[in-house]
């Protein structure tokens, strides 16, 4: 029995990460992939929230002991019975049982906030857009799909500012990747028309690919470039990827997270590697698709690996129960074995 | 950190369990007992069965798997979301986190199913009613507080009986005390106007109470008898108490469970021992009484016992994490030691 392999995104809200769980979803399979939203885990509904003052985003409107009972259950391939908030009208409805398949996906506001959740993860992902982009993209979110106005959407912001502050930037610390997707510098955010430009921060918290032939590589209009630099004030690699980086440069920087992916591991779709939705028009974008490919990369060396290393489920009633079976069916064979 | 006593009541549909239930709650105090009623569990709701063609009561209907997670983390203190049934329309609906009292009372139609479940009662009970005697009670509940007709109940009851009898009955090998509340001979159980009488089925797999001195006490009228006889062929103690018992007779029953109990542990509140409702009126039933007061006996010598058996709880990412932090503090004392 392999464990699933479980890939977190953090990020506040409209930071894009229901966009790159989808895209990842896609790549991998959606037979392969759970994805869990630790939204529905909130312990109030929207008009519970606003009755007692409080934002989704703060550690006391979610129910995370439960989110960390929930998600080790699922680093050991058991079941849960996953709570359901339902984002369409702000109610919270009947739960949903999940069995985890071979990856899990959980995105939300705040996976990262304990220590006994963050043990859980193979992979975890902060999402950093500049809040210039995010803006505009929660109002056209949740003016489209979640019922409010602009002008609520705004006094949101506004609202939920202090508590982004206090408990959700503050996740970025535990993050193995830093994901920023931003406009060209000079465009602005609300009129960009064309790929967005992508900064990937690379903590050495877990195994990256050697990256090694952009060091030599400086040219001048390569549209990849990687640099030392410092995050939260320590060490980490920076992998810079520009929205208009020649075809040439994109597919070696490909090829290169490509060769270092293990062999045997599962095939991935790639035919909607990088695509995107803008204005109702399919787009491909090489900085999405390079981030993508890198996140695939990193959940299937974790599943490789996972392959050889001892799965050992805690120790809970099932376990015992098995081992029970087990002494039953020795302590037989020892019996028939002693009467000849 | 003392873990809470659990107690299971199983019976088959309007076998009397939420009664019981209430009145062991009056007597320990709702602020110290938790009430689980296990058909939050269902798998599907009145609607689904019914296009399923499935009952409530057959294992398919319900996450069992999740049940034993949850009773497990009930078992040793911990909290759950637990699922909600609605029975007033067949709904499910929004869940509800629960934090264990000292007290744990669990009740329902498949609390001893799986062998995993059963390790974490410290009593279990099975009621189990004559049938006409069911049959009268549920036609009252569901036409008064489920929106039934009584010829839909009467339908129901055939159609579900080719389960109870396959999931719900066999589950009374497994309990440690059988309730049998009815009437006495020859009276007409939809009449009845006055006091049921109990047979109490007495498994010795839990320390009941010295009861010898009724072995000596074979009068006529006494109105309470033990015997020794076989249930499901293997051997029990059968406790009868008529619906008339004497006065005397029931207070030195009651003495007698009363010596048994550990000094210190917490009060009964037993003004509302024996209570029960007959047509709005609230009557006193001794049968009832010793009943309450035997169970209770159970839950406060378990409590008691518990407090010098060490507590070990599961291998957990909670246990885990505290350890870890343990280590530190005793690292910063090394420290604190090696610098002088």
């Amino acid at each position: 029995m392999r464990r699933p392999i479980m890939l977190g995104i953090v990020g506040d809200s409209a930071a894009g990460k229901s966009t790159l769980t989808g895209g990842l979803v896609n790549l991998l399979g959606a037979d392969r992939v759970t994805h869990i939203c630790t939204d529905d885990y909130h312990k109030y509904d929207r008009k519970e929230r606003a009755q007692i003052g409080i934002t989704a985003l703060h550690p006391d409107c979610n129910y995370l002991d439960i989110m960390e009972q929930h998600l080790e259950r699922l680093h050991y391939g058991l079941p849960i019975l996953k709570p359901v908030y339902d984002h369409s009208n702000g109610t919270l409805v009947r739960p949903e049982y999940i069995m985890p398949k071979e990856f899990i996906i959980v995105e939300g506001l705040l996976g990262f906030y304990t220590r006994v959740m963050r043990q859980f993860y193979d992979v975890k992902v902060y999402l950093n857009p500049p809040e210039e982009l995010r803006r505009i993209w929660k109002i056209k979110r949740d003016t489209t799909k979640r019922g409010y106005t602009a002008e609520q959407v705004l006094e949101e912001l506004v609202k939920r500012e202090p508590d982004s502050e206090a408990y959700i930037r503050p996740q970025r610390e535990f993050a193995d990747i830093i994901v920023t997707f931003y406009p060209p510098k000079g465009v602005d955010p609300a009129k960009i028309d064309g790929h967005l430009n992508t900064r990937l921060v690379l903590r050495p918290t877990i195994p990256h690919p050697d990256f090694s032939y952009l060091i030599d590589n400086r040219a001048e209009n390569s549209g990849i470039r990687l640099e030392l630099g410092r995050d939260m004030g320590k060490p980490v690699d920076i992998l810079e990827i520009d929205g208009n980086v020649p075809e040439e440069e994109a597919l070696r920087l490909e090829k290169t997270i490509w060769n270092h992916l293990p062999k045997g591991v599962p095939p991935l779709n790639l035919d909607r590697l990088g695509r995107y939705l803008d204005r109702n028009e399919i787009k491909h974008s090489h900085p999405l698709a390079l981030t993508q490919l890198l996140l695939a990369y990193h959940l299937l060396r974790a599943y490789d690996e996972n392959a050889t290393i001892p799965f050992a489920p805690p120790v809970d009633a099932l376990s015992r129960i098995r081992r029970q079976r087990e002494l039953s069916l020795k302590e037989i064979n020892t019996e028939i074995k002693r009467n000849g």
